[in-house]
């Protein structure tokens, strides 16, 4: 078997011990990489009903079999864990230059147990590993501790996935750090870290991977190259990033805005790509090893907000505009910046955070909460200083900060039923800047996916409106799906184009990079697996793969005790219509429909249409009868 | 769109008028060709429970989107009708000449409904058509009605799809013939065609298709035809064909003998490929338009059994030497070719009259059927002039010949208890030459098809116990199915591969070219597909397009009244075991792993696995509702 390295470090963080397994190549060709093989060890490694933030959770960092192929896309790895936010299984991807070089080093996967006595980091270098500690890095910001590591090391290239002080403090939305502006942002998957005292894992290769054909990844990154740099959407795409968002999202009334209520804003020109590009940039925005398509967004040297902002924790991308910015109806591109930049700095999740915010925001307002708990901020919607004040307490957990860091639903619920109201997560886990009013993909997504509201894990409903031959991706959904309606051509799509999107975690690629609107198929994406393994692949098991990575986290969350009852809304998208006065007023979910839509989306699952849960026949199907043995 | 011709003919032969629909682009990506086409117009254009033989049933001659494209195994047409035989809907396929010369003529598909008042064949030439007079021809050896048609029209190119007098006499398995070699051959499609007074579809064309990357089938074409050339299997099946099965199906315990009771027989050595090369062939064997496989078999001239055999109408395949020849316990080659010959000029499928022959000689042997009803044929296995007499009774429904005609599940009836024991069909349809005892895989699909005992509608056991990557097709089957087994894995390989033979025949692609096995693979069957249309297709389409079609053909079913009861095999599987002294020895098909396969088998399809039918969320996601609207 080539591309993989065919390696797999598990490292008792209790004992401090390691072992190091060399599976078959039957488990490479089954569970690939990201979370599935993350699940794979979960499931076999955890107890049911384990504390996320205690010694028995487990972590798993894993590759996809094409990471660190010199090809955009493929410097990608996952985290799988059990969230202390969510209490299911969570997996969350990041680009950046950590994957690319774990490879390198000689290892497709780390799998972390236990807890460490005191901090520690892992330090893996070309096939050689060991624990050190961590003490004089604890407390430290991302970027100083990123620093002093490699220069105790001696090793300026070595790449760290680290935590900061937000992961060490165990906020339930802390993210995991590399190069300082990628991130494994959802979930928690920093405060799992934390629990571990575990603050980086550093590494550094020069094994060369042995692909079976690296001269397919010449020809299409070549190929890929001269895509983006030609006049037309990936030039634009590379020139905007996912800024872009904010219009479309506008024109539809799906920018969310005031905690959830409303759709469009008078402000959006403030906060669009290209407002961003005259004021925070001065050159293209950054990227991830060996990409073309270069999306990621930079803020340039000396740039003031009532603070400077640090240009080495890289720019807001479009979920931190949407979440920190419109949500929380602050315009102010700076402002935001430094938002970003807190969050970047502490090690902790942008959408979660504004999420939080904008729900204190609301509640605010509405005197749930009010300057006693806020240490005497005015946090009103649109209030920078607020914005930043709050993230700052929370990142720290200091006064109010220790109950904003346990996350929007447990701090609603212990302010009672009026701030109940305003909790827009579903299982415990804030919004992404898409909203389920305008987008019905969203409404379904939201509710059943395993690891909570996601907006990548599917595609959207704009990406089912062309001509047929062009937008259906090549994976069975031809009926053009109608934009308003939330029907069964709706639940349809989200289920197909979920498993594709499965299928992207699990090969651990860029969702940027290789796709229907991007610069590499589907059909690249297979033709790259086989060059890296020699394997023979194709879509249809693509499509397979894909569905049994969710039905994988679908067996942990079944064991964790989840249900249909837990893929539900918050009621306010059923009851309360946007209230803005644009393309976003009126819109709400329909909650028959919804309902609806949800049976449909279990059954095409092959999954109870009551519990939502996959039988043993599905199970079977994929190989997965041992999850229920 | 490319490709396509872009019209569909429909005859009405009661009023001799004709009507040429032009469909959507949107009609062609759903429906594609071959029989889900073909169940389209069936599901729509009949009532339910319509005579098979009266004037209310309907049939449809349809290409694929590649017919006609300049590479081996694009010669193939799709005959979708209401069976005589089974009562099912039946989808029969054949090789030859005459599916690119009507894309030549300009058409995409020909729907054939009413019943002619007198005979009449149809003549269809670069965009025009007609209804003819064939009085004169009707009655003819499909070699004489050949010639005669041809001069008339003087048209020596004209390629001719054309019943014997089989068909005209509505033996319910007679077969339709194009270049006299080529056969829809089972499910009485011929008879069908004989019931509306039609003859002949007599085809003639030079209009050019207009593929979109014509540029692709010069490079296949290429890499095919070095393949077949160079030594190894693709050589080695050309210069065999199917005859090859008698040596490996015997080596299992496969070889149907003495009625389906044995599995080997010790006069393999007669029948086997070699000895077939040596005494009856001086040349390569047959061969389609533009194949370079070239896998048919021809005889020499000059051949003589007890009879002449007349070398024009080609030489018995695997299928007519393993039912005429082992299962009848007939050893002679030349014998077995006068059988083929037989029913190739009559117009009748050689694996029903192999079956009934079969049936009718172990009913003998216990008395059953006595010389009375044979005209004093001595019927016992093994009897060469038996086997030709008995034949040439059926064709012309000549004394017992008439109840023979209408296959051997009605004889079986009509004999009594005794006869029906011995009635080795599913759906009323005789098995091929494929042992359900010995071949686990045939068990569950002889009985769960939709057009009853079918070998090439899903892969066989033998073709899953390769290595990780080789053997799994691309589709989703890794797991290593044990051959012995008929469990899960069997199950889940048979729904599998099912798909992809049924996406296959869709594409009225040769599976002898086209498979995993063969010089083309599924990669390039797509490949294929948009480099004909221009569309963007992938194996994972390829997946749903098979599970669309099956899905139709099964709604046709529901609609007439099947569901799992007739989903069985004859109780001597189950209960008897084979009584060579071989490999066959003692096999038999388990009851209760069968009912467990087929239930498996069923829920993997996302059907009732109490009814085996398809339900509303099923139909829907295939886009399929309108079929129970």
């Amino acid at each position: 078997m080539k591309g993989y390295s065919g390696k797999i470090l598990h490292v008792d963080l209790g004992s401090g011990t390691f072992e190091v397994e060399q599976p078959e190549e039957a488990f490479y060709r089954k569970y690939i990489g990201g979370s599935a093989m993350g699940a794979y060890y979960l499931l076999k490694g955890t107890k049911p009903k384990v504390d996320p933030l205690g010694p028995g959770n487990i972590m798993v960092f894993s590759l996809g079999p094409i990471t660190g192929a010199p090809i955009s896309g493929n410097a990608r790895h996952c985290v799988t864990t059990k969230s202390p936010l969510s209490g299911t299984i969570m997996s969350s991807e990041a680009g950046g230059y950590w994957a690319p070089e774990l490879r390198f080093a000689g290892f497709d996967a780390i799998v972390v147990k236990g807890r460490a006595a005191s901090p520690v980091y892992l330090w893996i270098h070309d096939g050689k590993f060991e624990l050190r500690d961590a003490s004089k890095v604890w407390g430290k910001f991302t970027a100083d501790a990123e620093e002093l590591i490699r220069a105790e090391l001696g090793e300026p290239k070595a790449r760290l996935a680290l935590i900061g002080p937000a992961g060490e403090k165990l906020v339930r939305f802390a993210a995991i750090a590399n190069d300082l502006r990628h991130f494994n942002g959802r979930g928690g998957v920093g405060a799992v870290m934390g629990s571990k005292n575990l603050k980086a894992i550093t590494v550094r290769g020069t094994i060369k991977p042995d692909w079976y054909n690296p001269e397919l990844f010449r020809t299409l990154a070549k190929a890929g190259s001269e895509k983006v740099n030609a006049e037309g959407f990936y030039k634009t795409f590379r020139d905007l990033g996912t800024t872009m968002n904010v219009d479309w999202n506008s024109d539809i009334g799906g920018l969310p805005t005031r905690n959830w209520t409303m759709g469009t804003w008078e402000k959006r020109e403030d906060i669009r790509a290209e407002t961003y590009r005259a004021k925070m940039m001065d050159k293209y925005g950054g990227t991830c090893w060996a990409c073309a398509q270069s999306c990621k967004r930079d803020v340039k040297g000396g740039l003031e907000a009532p603070w400077k902002v640090e240009a080495r924790y890289g720019g807001p991308e479009y979920e931190t505009i949407g979440m920190c910015g419109s949500n929380c109806m602050i315009s102010d591109l700076p402002t935001i910046a430094k938002a970003n930049e807190i969050c970047s700095k502490y090690g902790m999740d942008t959408i979660s955070a504004g999420g939080v915010v904008g729900f204190v925001m609301e509640c605010f307002e509405k005197g749930l909460i009010t300057t006693k708990e806020t240490a005497g901020l005015d946090a009103r919607f649109g209030n920078g200083p607020a914005l930043v004040g709050l993230i700052e307490m929370m990142a720290k957990r200091e006064g109010f900060g220790d109950d904003m860091a346990e996350g929007t639903h447990r701090l609603a619920k212990k302010l009672g039923n009026a701030a109940m109201a305003c909790d827009m997560t579903v299982k415990g886990k804030e919004f992404p800047a898409h909203m389920p009013q305008s987008k019905r993909t969203m409404a379904l997504m939201y509710a059943v996916n395993p690891f909570g509201p996601d907006h990548v894990s599917s595609s959207m409903d704009g990406e089912f409106s062309g001509e047929i031959g062009e937008t259906d991706k090549g994976i069975g959904i031809y009926d053009t799906v109608d934009f308003k309606e939330l029907g069964f051509g709706k639940a349809k799509a989200v289920a197909y184009t979920q498993r594709a999107v499965s299928a992207i975690d699990t090969f651990t690629v860029c969702n940027f990079c290789f796709n229907t609107w991007t610069i590499f198929s589907f059909e690249d994406l297979v033709a790259c697996v086989n060059a890296a393994t020699g394997w023979h692949y194709t879509v249809a098991e693509m499509m397979i793969l894909g569905e049994r990575r969710i039905n994988m986290l679908k067996a942990y969350n079944v064991r964790e005790g989840f249900d249909s009852s837990d893929d539900n809304l918050p009621r306010r998208l059923f009851d309360e219509a946007l209230i803005d006065e644009g393309a976003g007023k009126g819109q709400k979910v329909d909650e028959r429909a919804f309902l609806e839509a949800r049976k449909a989306y279990y059954e095409i699952n092959g999954w109870d249409p009551v519990s939502g849960n996959p039988g043993k026949t599905k199970l079977m199907e994929l190989g997965l009868e041992w999850t229920i043995a």
